[in-house]
């Protein structure tokens, strides 16, 4: 580190806290607001609290999960390298932790932190400034452990039992090379260049140690661009995330983290992430007329409400029939196989992403959702759902699965802690 | 189209006119500010005023070349289909026309205009509302014609010369089916959904009389998170476009666009835009000092201003030395070698978008730059300046072209025209 690096790392700092003063808004570490429409129904936001909102690192959970669907998101899998076992894990968690702390808040001077010079393994981050003066745009980077991870790291008598492998589903099309992964990283923000930082900053960190077996990136709709609070759509046109637990829920903290005193205890207000890529056949499905569409989904294209009547937000009646004693809702209708009645109460929180990746060879895109379902217990969330709408589910046919993986997200790390680290030093 | 689509177009039209009241904005057709600088020295806008603001369709030049960047785009190239020749390439100009100008003016009701049943060679537009209630979003559509579209229409009598092919350089290592290409749309908007959803709406236009021979998508920062006016930076975390023309220049006009009576004269107000796919080879840059990044470039790294002192905007000084008597500003810094001042007063309008699509086999990203010049003449704009630059640019080692393009971009279509009808019906 050099004098010119304090200083700039100085004068972007003062420049967010500037930008935040200038509009009004405190913007403070942790402020991130739980639940997209208590977001959205806030008071009109001017643009440039956009660069200044920050998300606590910090905390009983890791950020992501709670927060807010960012605009950006990258989500990579890291493998860790031959010769590299719990030791250097535990001294990657730290390196990341610390430089996830230090993008987050904006504090981040570019040279990795103070005390890198102890670890000769790791190069520096970028120093190129690719997010010099952006302000953190409510970054956040989760942290998980794939299954193969403890085997690595001669850990798997700390192994959760919940992160046995996910059953084989009847339409799966799965890509290993795409799927799995002894780390997991989730990087979400409101700008394209702060994500891309990010995840640059933790590749470099982990050279030596774990190297990327996958990485993909998503997208979300811009926050000015909605005028009515409203969930996410998705590359299908539907709005996508309605049925969402919410963080006011009573159970809402039972049903998605582990509590304290659970197994193992390392996973204390921790979380079980599953991914799923999955393509949409835009073109079969853009072949449809909006109302053969709303029939397969169950909701009205315009405003999500379900077809069984009311607003987006309220319930959807199963029972429901028209004036011509046919079901409102149809008996294969997506909401109708997933909704939460249908399967045992099956909870989960989705915070997905669209993804487009250009053009396949036959023409079509290579679009879809990256689909992210967070909850205690996978057997009581993503599986039973999936398990359903693998055998009826009206959507099946437009969509593909392509790649999967499950990942055991620990709890938040307290001050001075990393992530991972009441597992790795346990 | 049934009832429903109607009111669903509507609604939209109310909501996005009733956003931009509400918070006091009246962001016009053709509100669009000229001049990153000048858009960002307004007073702080409201978030919402992102999705209702427009750019105009029509006018004497395309949307897509003065507009300010942002934050997402999409490139795209297609081949007619065999068989294929002026009267179909006609016709698809004026869907592509007009889905643009509904899209552009946030009018677009999803099923591709009145008229379309009169066209049964095209399917419908996306029915699936991907970008329903999200407003224009500063959505602009840019049409161009590469060199081969003349011979595959029997239109090489109306074939600029300045459509003779780049010279090769020696730096250049391209990919031939990311280049070129008989038709080039370019798609930008300050959201992903809806810059998505156009991109579909013309590919589905496009179906039977052309085919998508590659496409790229493209970002910036989001308008937010820059506190202080700034120009752009680069995944180098370069500040890049300073020295661009300003449309303020008292010869800003003759040098990006064709004039009236010039050659040919279907051409009048258009532009001819050069892209290059541009790689850079990060891992080597981040290796380099903030120090040494700094001297390949010219300028420093904080604020983008010249070596040789100032600010961003002040005037490169290439002969001014530092006290130990060596340039202040390298003779093989990038900034140097390509100023006007040495290559002949070259001038080109830069309008580049960076790109990120994932790792390489060999673990660096595949990550740059869609760069994008404009100007009336390439050999009096691109050419020369890449010509200097490929002999003696420190930045050379840093980067690669990996895919070239050069398209006749005419200008913009009057009421009731559509783009190229000057050429297709002249």
């Amino acid at each position: 580190m050099n004098d010119n690096d304090i200083s700039l790392s100085r004068r972007r700092l003062l420049g967010t806290v500037g930008a935040a003063g200038a509009t009004g808004l405190a913007m403070g570490a942790g402020g991130g607001v739980l639940g997209q429409s208590a977001a959205q129904a806030d008071p009109p936001r001017a643009l440039a609290s956009v660069g200044s909102a920050t998300v606590a690192f910090h905390g009983r959970h890791q950020a992501g999960i709670t927060t807010p669907l960012q605009t950006h998101c990258h989500l990579a899998a890291f493998d860790l390298a031959p010769g590299a076992g719990r030791k250097q894990a535990a001294a990657l968690l730290r390196r990341w932790s610390r430089t996830a702390a230090e993008l987050m808040t904006g504090e981040a001077d570019g040279t990795g932190g103070s005390d890198r010079s102890r670890e000769s393994e790791a190069k520096a981050e970028p120093a190129s400034g690719i997010a010099l003066d952006a302000g953190p745009c409510s970054l956040t980077v989760t942290f998980g452990f794939g299954r193969s991870f403890f085997t690595r790291t001669k850990l798997t008598s700390q192994r959760p039992d919940a992160l046995a492998p996910l059953p084989p589903f009847s339409a799966d099309a799965l890509d290993a090379k795409r799927s799995d992964g002894d780390l997991w990283v989730q990087i979400g923000a409101d700008d394209s260049l702060v994500a891309f930082h990010a995840l640059r900053a933790l590749q470099r960190a982990a050279d030596g140690t774990a190297r990327v077996r996958w990485q993909m990136s998503g997208f979300n709709r811009s926050a000015g661009a909605t005028p009515a609070p409203m969930t996410q759509r998705n590359l299908m046109g539907q709005v996508d995330g309605t049925n969402n637990p919410k963080t006011s829920d009573p159970d809402f903290a039972e049903r998605i983290f582990l509590p304290t005193g659970g197994s193992p205890g390392w996973m204390t207000g921790g979380s079980y992430a599953v991914f799923r890529r999955i393509r949409m056949l835009l073109d079969r499905w853009d072949d449809l007329s909006p109302g053969a569409q709303e029939q397969v989904i169950g909701r009205r294209k315009s405003d999500g409400a379900p077809l069984s009547g009311g607003t987006e937000t309220t319930a959807v009646a199963l029972d429901k029939r028209k004036s011509d004693g046919g079901l409102a809702i149809a008996a294969d209708a997506h909401v109708r196989v997933s909704a939460p009645e249908t399967n045992g109460d099956a909870a989960m929180l989705r915070r997905s992403f669209s993804y487009h990746d250009g053009f396949r060879e036959d023409g079509a895109p290579d679009a879809g959702l990256l689909f992210v379902a967070w909850q205690a217990d996978p057997l009581r969330g993503f599986v039973p759902v999936q398990r359903k709408l693998d055998s009826g589910d009206a959507l099946s046919p437009f969509i593909r699965h392509e790649a999967s993986a499950l990942f055991a997200v620990p709890g938040g790390p307290g001050k001075g802690e990393y992530v991972g680290q009441r597992l790795l030093e346990g």
